[in-house]
């Protein structure tokens, strides 16, 4: 060899311990991490298609939906944007993008990589959007389908969803939801809104590692999938195809081989799942909104400002906090960081620079998590506007 | 919730421990399984930047390139195919896919959904292309791209690549090589040889889990993408985005986020790379290939034929060899895995029904794992032989 092993890699590894209190990754619970461990499996073994089988019973479980084509893809949440993109995209068909926020704008730009017709229909960040406007939009431009986000975790805004799924397809339309940062926070009832297209992240409210996205397609979807003209440009995210892995459309047919599944992470969403199953969805929602609750009242008392003035417009999950004039954001967040490894976070694409963002989700979201992030922040800010020239 | 939450979750997560001796995934060694229970960090994480830049190193070291666009996609092999193929090819352009197994039918597929003019050169299923043959298809068509396979898991069989790169290059053409089954068992220079793009598996003879996928473009290629007339399609395998996520065009720019990556995988990937980099390559190849000569020997002894004849075109990592008349390839492999818990895999694409895979990978390919594959074969087939009709 030419080139000599890099010295980097003779140190060992350390990963300190943090507690995750941004807009995700969240923590792990131990059981998860443990589970990470245990020996790689092939990915056509019988205990892995059985630890699928079980992975696709609990997503069909989260999303409340009955679909066939459920599964988990073997990417992060970004792969769930672009599975849904360029599976129910032809080239030329026109997409209508709900933008107030990171998340929206993103989407866009995948579409239009599809060469789809990109109509985006924006409210202010920090703002949700009426039915009315929707239904506007809908009747205007006749899309093929509608994208939002159930939870713009940049702007820590909550999207209702009650009676989109009904208009969408008054108009013909298919109905994508983006729940990466929403799901567990906020009751999700894929089948009764009428979703087409779903998928959440695992990194959040689920407490699994990121890398794998639970997904799934209505009928509706499937028929439109099923009826391309154009075929779907990648490969990788081929629902017709993880379709057939999963064993998603027929049962008894063989497994067929699509890429080599990661055992490890199909091991951490199983547990995450099986966690979630056992505490039951609604106990998951009440104790996000619980801590929301408890959140919002700790920041009032402290004289802060929440950047989503309307309570019911608000993410449980990800709450976002008006930066006061007299510090900087950063100090704030690296004295947190720095002091007791807990993580807060600045803001995103529209809120970057103007709001902490503070995130409640699985592991994470209890009452004395709640009152540690309320007294790290206070002496965090305590600490930024004594020490304004600090450099941490 | 109308939907109950599965009763197959409540059961308890059980993975067997087992040997993995078909073509991949092998096992991790436990310093690796170690490492995937350590806690989850944030994408933007100092901590999980810093393993970042080391993977990185790590990856040049194996490829042995000085490339800077190097580093490890969020995706499985399969990823590395496709990023190759959405990066460097636009619709309308040629690509010269070479094809004698399974993976080149394989990257065909991905080249012509992105509109590709893909042109096949292919051979016999057990052997490989001769550097002439490869210079005839390239004067005759004139592709912007050629793609390569260095070892054909499907079939067991070696592509040396020395001159190739010279070649291309005079044709214009970049040369894209997939190593995901040969790195580590037979020399990759990257640099030497002149590779354009090159990737490999983590979960082969590096011994990480899989769903993370070490890449690396040359300066040509990087030209390419850089100068593309249509944007790449796929954004999740954008190598433009990823780059700067991975800080590899300039060190001083802050990262820019581009989707949340898996700590967990980064933290498997970074100790096998530490562990590759402390044995070094030249010692890892050699012990493939004295464990792979071990292999044939005992094969041979057992009467046994290799479908590769020739010696020198034969994979050290995946050894195919003849199902003998007498026995169905299932019946013995379903006997090693129920008896004990050990993998040899049957044959994939051209030599399904025709040969056993052996795979002599990573953390088992050690002499001792060696005897021990060939005592079980020898037993399983034993067994299959006496009782035909045994359903296992």
């Amino acid at each position: 060899m030419v080139m000599e092993a890099p010295r980097s890699l003779r140190k060992p590894l350390i990963v300190p311990h943090k507690v995750l209190m941004g807009p995700g990754p969240s923590n792990c619970p131990p059981r998860v991490l443990h589970a990470l461990s245990q020996p790689v499996l092939g990915h056509l073994h019988t205990e892995t298609t059985k630890i699928m089988d079980e992975i696709k019973e609990g997503i069909q479980y989260i999303f409340q939906t009955r679909n066939e084509l459920t599964l988990a893809l073997s990417a992060s949440g970004h792969g769930g944007i672009e599975a849904v993109m360029c599976n129910l995209l032809e080239p030329g068909e026109k997409v209508l993008i709900a933008t107030n926020g990171i998340w929206g704008d993103r989407a866009a730009n995948m579409a239009q990589r599809y060469g789809a017709n990109v109509i985006q229909v924006k409210t202010q960040p920090g703002n949700n959007f009426t039915l009315e406007l929707l239904e506007n939009a809908l009747m205007k431009h006749k899309p093929v389908l509608l994208f939002i986000v159930q939870g713009e975790s940049s702007t820590g805004v909550y999207q209702p969803l009650d009676g989109l799924g009904e208009i969408c397809h008054r108009y013909n339309c298919l109905l994508a939801v983006d729940t990466v940062a929403s799901l567990g926070g906020v009751p999700v009832k894929a089948d009764e809104i009428g979703i087409d297209a779903i998928y959440t992240g695992s990194q959040k409210v689920l407490g699994a590692p990121p890398g794998i996205t639970p997904i799934s397609f209505s009928e509706r979807a499937k028929q439109k999938l099923f009826n391309r003209k154009t075929e779907v440009k990648v490969y990788y995210l081929d629902m017709k195809i993880l379709g057939d892995y999963w064993a998603c459309f027929d049962k008894n047919r063989p497994r067929v081989y699509h890429h080599t599944i990661s055992t490890t992470l199909l091991y951490g969403l199983r547990e995450a799942l099986a966690m979630v199953c056992e505490e039951g969805m609604n106990s998951v929602i009440e104790r996000h909104q619980k801590c929301a609750d408890q959140l919002y009242k700790g920041l009032e008392r402290m004289g802060l400002e929440l950047f989503v003035g309307d309570k019911l417009k608000r993410l449980p999950t990800v709450t976002t906090i008006q930066v006061p004039n007299d510090v900087d954001w950063k100090d704030v967040t690296a004295y947190a960081m720095k002091t007791y490894l807990l993580e807060i976070s600045g803001g995103l694409g529209p809120t970057a620079n103007k709001v902490f963002r503070i995130g409640l989700m699985g592991y994470n979201a209890t009452p004395e998590k709640v009152d540690l992030v309320l007294e790290i922040l206070k002496e965090s800010l305590d600490y930024s506007r004594k020490h304004p020239k600090a450099k941490l």
